[in-house]
């Protein structure tokens, strides 16, 4: 028998343990734009601009060519990952990838806690949000931007009843957002139009057929866009996990059988009976997991707070308890067979 | 003498040599956002409106707390960074952070470049940009955004010396971008506007006291900010790489011996004769590192093509030989003594 001293194995070992637990080996950290078309204008005027004080005037001209509707898709490629497929986490309305990066208290998110699990994960910026970027209105797009005031936020995030500009902000007892750090999270909020359904729909189809088959997760405006990407795609997303969705497809007007090869996974967090509007919202998407049952697929509902997870806002990912969350989504993938 | 068996001592060396060279161990992928203010608007005429087709329609009262001005910045925390500093890279005008991500080609670009040096890296879209967020105009910013043709870009960054919309596409003899991937250059592009300078440079200053000491590289117009973020922390920032600055601070109104003990380096790409608006550009910049230097500081500078690294244009990050220069850039640093 060869033998080596047990020193030199000793070293070896202890290089093998060097990584922490939550530690993962990356291939790559990338980004891409995918989707959207040349828009052409003319006849605007031409103007004079100082870009950088000091500088010398550049002349701006407006009319020509602008690249509009594309949307952005980050990911974070494993060297290893532990997961067969990649990870998708699409946002809600109004914000932005941000959505799945750290919270607004700073502690990690789910992009990190799907990296930890070893899952490639795709972060990405819907149309005319975020990084994605906007276009001229009403030249390009149509309508105008809306803005989300911290007021809604809070009330219709359901972080609690009511609030007072510059006042009194009540949340609801038992309640799991960091509210230390509301102020911080409105900083992720961008601007939206409410006219461009069509053209993210048409990314988000774009980037199913670049990137996966995968898993994609969706939240709130998110989950139409993702009931909807699954139906144009059964073949590559293999589960749909829709957090607090907003809307779901008409369902005169689509044929859910197509998609009961697709476990769905739909998770509503707590305080819904409070904030009436949640009972009007959630009921599209009930009847469509009600109607994708019938047609022989899978539409298992999470209700948080009959779980016995309590307190969940409509912002789950970013509550104390998201990694609690975020473990009965995951635990719920793996027994869909889509993991190993 | 202990033995084991080198079988075993095989199976581990083979897991030791498993992460291919580039890969790295990473701690943390997150994000903040950083600086920033509440804007309080009143006034405004309520609107309803329906987020999600076939979803009840909501009040959208657009009065009330905002959050404006912030920066959004994106870390990704090696495990065991070889460097001792992080590395921030900071963007130009009409773009956001993207610029360092992958290239339009879908080449890496300079983050996952430093990543693979061993480098914590920060990259952050500046105040309205991407998802740093754009905030109400004329209530909240001043003036209008602009958004870049694909003609300007294509001129004003040294790709070539013409563009005819919709038609022939001229560029330089021997230039580096990726011209077939233009286009999909051209998706990166974000709305900017002129008018929020002192909020931009704020934002940098306060993420230079929350994560510095640390280098900073700047592209473009990001190149005042550097410049003046040095002026406003010289302890902090260790060293200044200015890629292409657009602009630099009045000497009449600073103090540029604070920064005599902050490395300098100002990097310059090819076809500056070519272009005229760029020999105006280039004056200040110039200026500025001569007066670092007869204070008895450090500024070096990098012209390209005198040095033999021919056809670089103003995105020289996304050029074919983007890491060659990403290289003399690291081999600079490592020459401050930063490194290790």
């Amino acid at each position: 028998m060869r033998c080596i001293e047990t020193a030199a194995v000793g070293m070896l070992a202890a290089a093998l343990t060097w990584p922490a637990a939550a530690d993962y080996l990356v291939k790559e950290v990338g980004s891409f734009h995918i989707g959207g078309r040349t828009a052409t204008l003319s006849g605007l005027a031409v103007k004079e601009v100082v870009f950088t004080p000091g500088m010398p005037a550049i002349k701006v001209d407006p009319n020509g060519e602008f690249a509009v509707e594309q949307m952005y898709v980050q990911f974070v490629k494993l060297a290893q990952p532990k997961a067969r497929l990649p990870i998708l986490l699409w946002h809600g309305g109004g914000l932005t990838g941000v959505t799945w990066e750290s919270k607004p208290d700073g502690k990690p998110g789910w992009q990190q806690f799907f990296l930890e699990a070893g899952y490639d994960v795709y972060v990405s910026d819907a149309v005319e949000r975020g990084r994605a970027s906007w276009a001229r209105y009403p030249e390009v797009f149509q309508g105008e931007p809306l803005f989300r005031t911290k007021k809604e936020a809070w009330e219709l995030f359901r972080i609690g009843p009511s609030y007072e500009v510059g006042g009194k902000r009540e949340a609801f007892e038992g309640q799991q957002f960091p509210i230390d750090a509301f102020d911080q999270f409105m900083k992720q909020g961008v601007a939206r139009w409410v006219t461009t359904d069509a053209a993210i729909q048409s990314a988000y189809d774009a980037l199913v057929q670049k990137v996966c088959p995968c898993i994609v997760v969706t939240h709130s405006q998110g989950g139409n866009f993702g009931f909807n990407a699954a139906l144009n795609a059964p073949d590559k997303i293999k589960a749909l996990v829709s957090i607090e969705p907003s809307g779901a497809p008409d369902l005169s007007k689509v044929d859910v059988g197509k998609v009961k090869g697709t476990p769905h996974l739909i998770v509503w967090g707590d305080f819904r009976d409070k904030v009436p509007v949640w009972q009007r919202i959630q009921v599209n998407p009930g009847k469509y997991g009600d109607a994708l049952r019938a047609a022989g697929g899978k539409a298992d509902v999470f209700d948080l707070p009959a779980m016995g997870v309590k307190g969940n806002t409509h912002m789950l990912m970013m509550d104390r308890n998201s990694d609690e969350v975020a473990k009965l989504v995951s635990d719920w993938i793996a027994k869909q067979g889509l993991v190993n």
